[in-house]
């Protein structure tokens, strides 16, 4: 069950259920949203937490990523082994032996860039136990109510940026944010600008604004534009983008563009007990089914239910041995089951080969 | 971040989120399920998919496993890697890159023995089409209304034993069926009348009989005891077992003795922006979610929902930096978001690793 370059995948040696990666519609997201952050004067750190792959962090990073942005200290780890040499970690990190790695590595590597964020003073003081030579550098996190983590005003936020300016073996870097969890476009706008004032209020010469940036780049792109601070906008879902959750969610719903899902599983019919009843071999470990089912390519397909390793679909015509094609919905899920995926061309010929880090 | 052993998980070198597998409750699970099949006549067959591990694999065997049962040819060709030399697919395998390795490997070692289900004319034609110079052995698979694959009655049933036993290329070895989705022990008595009935019908010397076995081996061993056939039960989930969906499940809550949970995540409190609200550093891609959600050791520890890379908590008295463990709620989710896992005594000690092989 090897890819073999230029064999189409339905050529007999590879094996089903397969996810595949078409090229072009990689190459045309990580295009469009290198364009989007330039036209805007903003700064993308892809979310390499989507993919953990080195071949895609390589394309994002060649088409002028800032660096890329991991969720966890063994994803930076991860991260650092495919040579990047900016890293910022989108979270408080506590973890001992993360951090301790993280120090070695700053100590060890003058040009390595290390960020992480801090809500707390017992954050910043677990930071700076940590660090090294070289100090741990942090934007402090501004959430909102109802939000995941961040401080939940500005006089706290700015209790914890004094804590980490006092604070040896750490040094403010600027703000972060995560407008991802709101739910419209005012609520965005609002919090961007409660984001704003932090960052006008800590006082450190070149600041950095952090947001997210899956589903608002568009607010994102408008409102920031008079801010001084560099803006560095953590998108991840889009390079590979979605036929879900991220279709009905992108920014380019309200703009001119568009982004094209980029994954693709195929998975035989391996039983048609009952008339309109077909029992797909593909299943949990497979695709993704935590926001929204595959989504079936051809027409009269429905998806009724994921199990294990079985995908139960209500479709007329359908035997034993019939290859269907479903898109995805929602990547971060996606990737994390498998670890290599055949890059593949209009054709579904294989071109290369994308290996995931997990 | 490498394990070493003899050393704790706490020690400082391990990173976390960290699942790690408890030796004591998964060797007692292995010694627990082999003097159940032992004692009711019963021979296992492992599901291996569940762990895809190695290690398990060699335990469960070495405990008296008849050999391993896997859910699709991918899996049949890395737990060949393990040296196990029988193997059952349970499904209709049409896949041909599959087929093709399978018809190899039979080829290549006169001692391999491979069993795969069928249970349409369609899915033989497909299986005879691929085979080698030994045939491929075949359990006729019978369903049940409402049910995944498998003829859905016996005169179908024995229409496709019929078809394998005058098709060259393979060779009719017995029947399956899967009562896995049944909802009471009534309906699960009832079906293995009609499984018993289709394997006094084919007409096939020393019959196997191959039942699911996860929910309903208690039934199983009481219904099937006087059945002349060899019957392979494919229990999976047993052997880490759970504190979730299989603890309120197991048959052992219907009789004598227990299954132990074996698997436990441990991750960092990252932040609590909120009075009684914490966010934990475990997410979907660390801890399974799709049949509940992770079960907190400590008590007042309330998980709200998970996200890509976190768990929302309600809690007192959290701070940044604590340690959290918790139970999982089905194994078949778990360990395929992991490649490597400490195995831990009592005192959480690293006395081993656990690969995967998804």
């Amino acid at each position: 069950m090897q890819a073999v370059i230029g064999q189409s995948i339905f050529a007999g040696g590879l094996g089903f259920p397969l996810m595949v990666v078409r090229r072009d519609a990689l190459e045309h997201n990580v295009v469009t949203m290198a364009a989007f952050v330039r036209d805007h004067g903003l700064e993308l750190a892809p979310h390499a937490k989507t993919h953990m792959s080195a071949e895609i962090a390589a394309m994002q990073l060649a088409a002028g990523g800032w660096g890329l942005t991991v969720a966890m200290p063994r994803q930076a780890q991860a991260v650092r082994g495919f040579g990047v040499d900016r890293i910022m970690v989108a979270n408080q990190v506590v973890d001992p032996a993360g951090l301790d790695w993280a120090a070695g590595e700053l100590e060890r590597d003058p040009a390595f860039e290390f960020l992480t964020f801090a809500d707390s003073v017992t954050g910043v003081g677990i930071l700076a136990g940590h660090a090294g030579s070289r100090p741990f550098r942090v934007l402090v996190e501004l959430g909102h109510e109802g939000g995941r983590a961040g401080c939940r005003s500005l006089d706290e936020l700015l209790r914890v940026a004094a804590y980490v300016q006092e604070t040896p073996g750490v040094e403010l870097a600027g703000v972060a944010g995560y407008e991802g969890g709101l739910k419209s476009g005012d609520e965005v706008r609002k919090y961007l600008d409660s984001l704003q004032e932090a960052v006008e209020h800590v006082r450190v010469r070149n600041p950095i604004l952090s947001v997210g940036g899956s589903q608002w780049f568009d607010v994102i792109g408008r409102e920031l534009v008079a801010t001084q601070a560099k803006i560095l906008l953590r998108s991840g879902a889009y390079v590979t983008h979605d036929d879900g959750y991220y279709r009905e969610r992108t920014p380019f719903n309200r703009m001119e563009g568009e982004l094209r899902p980029a994954l693709e599983v195929w998975a035989h019919v391996l039983s048609t007990p009952e008339p309109g009843l077909a029992i797909v071999g593909m299943g949990k470990r497979d695709a993704p089914y935590d926001e929204g089912l595959p989504i079936p390519r051809r027409g009269g397909v429905t998806v009724v239910t994921m199990q294990d390793q079985h995908t139960i679909v209500r479709a007329d015509g359908l035997k034993p041995g019939d290859l269907l094609a479903f898109g995805i919905s929602h990547p971060c899920t996606a990737f994390d089951k498998w670890r290599v995926l055949p890059l593949v061309d209009r054709d579904y010929r294989v071109v290369g080969t994308i290996t995931t880090n997990f």
